[in-house]
């Protein structure tokens, strides 16, 4: 990963994506933020990988992604589709089918509300927060691991679902990942920096997407729980989001390796 | 306030929305941001408050603000107008007064040149920092009370005036207060993040307006002075900045009630 | 510089805006961003100076760089512009030559594959990084000088190059400055944050142009000195952004002048 420092062309909101840019130069990859419709094909060509993060989508924009993500597939990039918001506006539902039809997806990364919505087609969630009766909890693991593995074996994409216990899915086998803490959805962003990770991570082992977005999502959780050891008692969120990235930066693959808590079903 | 966890809408400049945001999570709020106008509306609906925050508006979004402010509106929801840089340009002024024109607003929080500008219908201010002429002092303190007592009277709206010593009035009292720490104005955002803060508070309080924005308005301040008790030598305003979040982070009731510092006129 | 505490208006991209708004702070300026071309005049007209950064350029905003501008070389104030990613796009390497020829810009900030890229008229870079092959070296310090100060002559504007080794230069002389360390490369912004703090130094001392660039990326670079000897063993790149600004929040003139390492020729 950090010898490939893969490039990836993001066009992600507004709100975390200084995180989102500090997150991929942490674990070795170059972000380019680009948005434009005149502008993202050129960006594009230069990368190794696409992320679409639609949290602050809007009429300028949509289309932007959708070139974009045409043209990231006509060169064989991988793209990931981080659904921000799903359920929460009938033009994020609408917005996140209409980039899962057009485009061939590497990896969808999202909570469980969101996916929900993109396997049903439509839907309602709280927000952009995973809706509490949606949870991935251990007494229900079965359902929502059927429901990633069917998503993934109908749009061909890896399903990332990350929560309190995250899945990574194709159509054959499931990652159940159990790193990361709670505090972690006391920051804003975390989950957008994961999607950036997700992707670098898939750039940069293009044959072996599920591991690497397995890797990626148990690295971010793992950044959770060292990020928070270092915490010092009059550290809050704020801080917390600055000891993640920091940990990201430090992280190389034997810690990961010993880190890393997952079972595969 | 953290048991109600208030979702809050934000329309808010790019500047400082990744604070805005960590803000609100640390208050046990949670934040939404969406500026397209084909989406505020759903957002808004499943929110609990709105911010319009017009730092860095444009052509776009202006409409936008309009439209997630009528739909709060209808709904009940609790609007609060941040004015950034009223009396800076033609542009910001009159969008500032229309939207006030348009919605009724639960509260308006500002600087004093901003609020000046609001009550003459016109202006000129020092950027979007206060205008050192305009400011709020211990000697000249009745004139700035009568002027955000009758903006409330005349708006509807609970005025919050930040700076040195704060104001929060509606149209029969007024807090004055006296937390917070001059380094605050060498951070980007600390306006930004209160008017969030009062959004959040004030939905989760809508029965005590007055008192949840002099509320959040203390809370802000005396995180400024907790975030400023924790800094390291080296520290300076970047560290600061997540210094004060993270005093919010750990702020309950009883450490407010013992440091609030204010007096009702 | 901190006497003069310049307004500096930021036409910047979202991805650093808030870091650049800081360093303008910690280093003794004001910020205002603005990208609306209804409100850029108003807002240019009240500053000191005027950053145009291209990084997260688009339709709407290219207009407003222009006319922002251009309303700023009418009062006078100098004109700052950080090509970035030019030669990594076609409208990005546009954007920037319409922008040189368009406007009286005071000082040009890049990488040496941005400002090979304007030079030439045309180029490609490695998206918003340097190309490792277009890196300036000791071995190979005389081509880029050369190419720097034909630049400079060829505008009139003063162009600042920076990397390993920075170079400053007017059509006469060339600053040669070996401040910085490679780390800062891991951060987003640090040049974002450089041609707002050059701006806002050239801003303060406009009779001498050169020196206040200078002096400016001589005071980054020793931020960056300053913010790596002050981190902890676990901090990373999120934290080491946050030490960078704290240290040019408590830089003086006496430090600087210890710390800065160049060379003129």
């Amino acid at each position: 990963m950090r010898e490939k420092g893969p490039l990836v062309h993001c066009i992600t909101n507004y709100v975390t994506v200084n995180d989102v840019a500090n997150v991929l130069l942490a674990c070795g990859g170059s972000p380019i933020m680009s948005d434009e419709i005149q502008d993202v094909e050129d960006i594009t060509s230069l990368c190794g990988g696409l992320v679409i993060n639609i949290g602050t989508l809007d009429q300028r924009t949509i289309p932007a992604m959708s070139a974009a993500g045409k043209r990231a597939n006509a060169l064989g990039h991988p793209v990931l589709l981080d659904p921000v918001g799903a359920g929460a506006s009938a033009l994020r539902t609408r917005t996140a089918l209409e980039l899962m039809e057009g485009l061939e997806l590497a990896v969808i990364r999202g909570n469980i509300s969101e996916i929900k919505t993109l396997a049903a087609g439509s839907g309602t969630t709280r927000g952009v927060d995973a809706d509490v009766a949606d949870s991935v909890t251990e007494e229900d693991l079965d359902g929502p691991i059927a429901l990633v593995q069917s998503l993934a074996a109908e749009t061909g994409a890896v399903i990332a679902v990350t929560g309190a216990i995250d899945l990574v899915a194709d159509g054959e086998r499931c990652f159940v990942i159990r790193n990361g803490r709670p505090e972690m959805g006391r920051i804003t962003g975390t989950g957008c920096q994961l999607s950036a990770l997700a992707c670098a991570y898939v750039t940069a082992c293009p044959d072996r997407r599920l591991e690497a977005a397995a890797a990626a999502v148990a690295a971010m959780g793992l950044a959770g729980e060292t990020g928070w050891a270092n915490m010092a008692p009059s550290d809050g969120n704020s801080t917390y989001r600055n000891r993640i990235i920091d940990a990201i930066f430090h992280m190389d693959g034997a810690a990961l390796d010993r880190g890393a808590r997952y079972e595969v079903r």
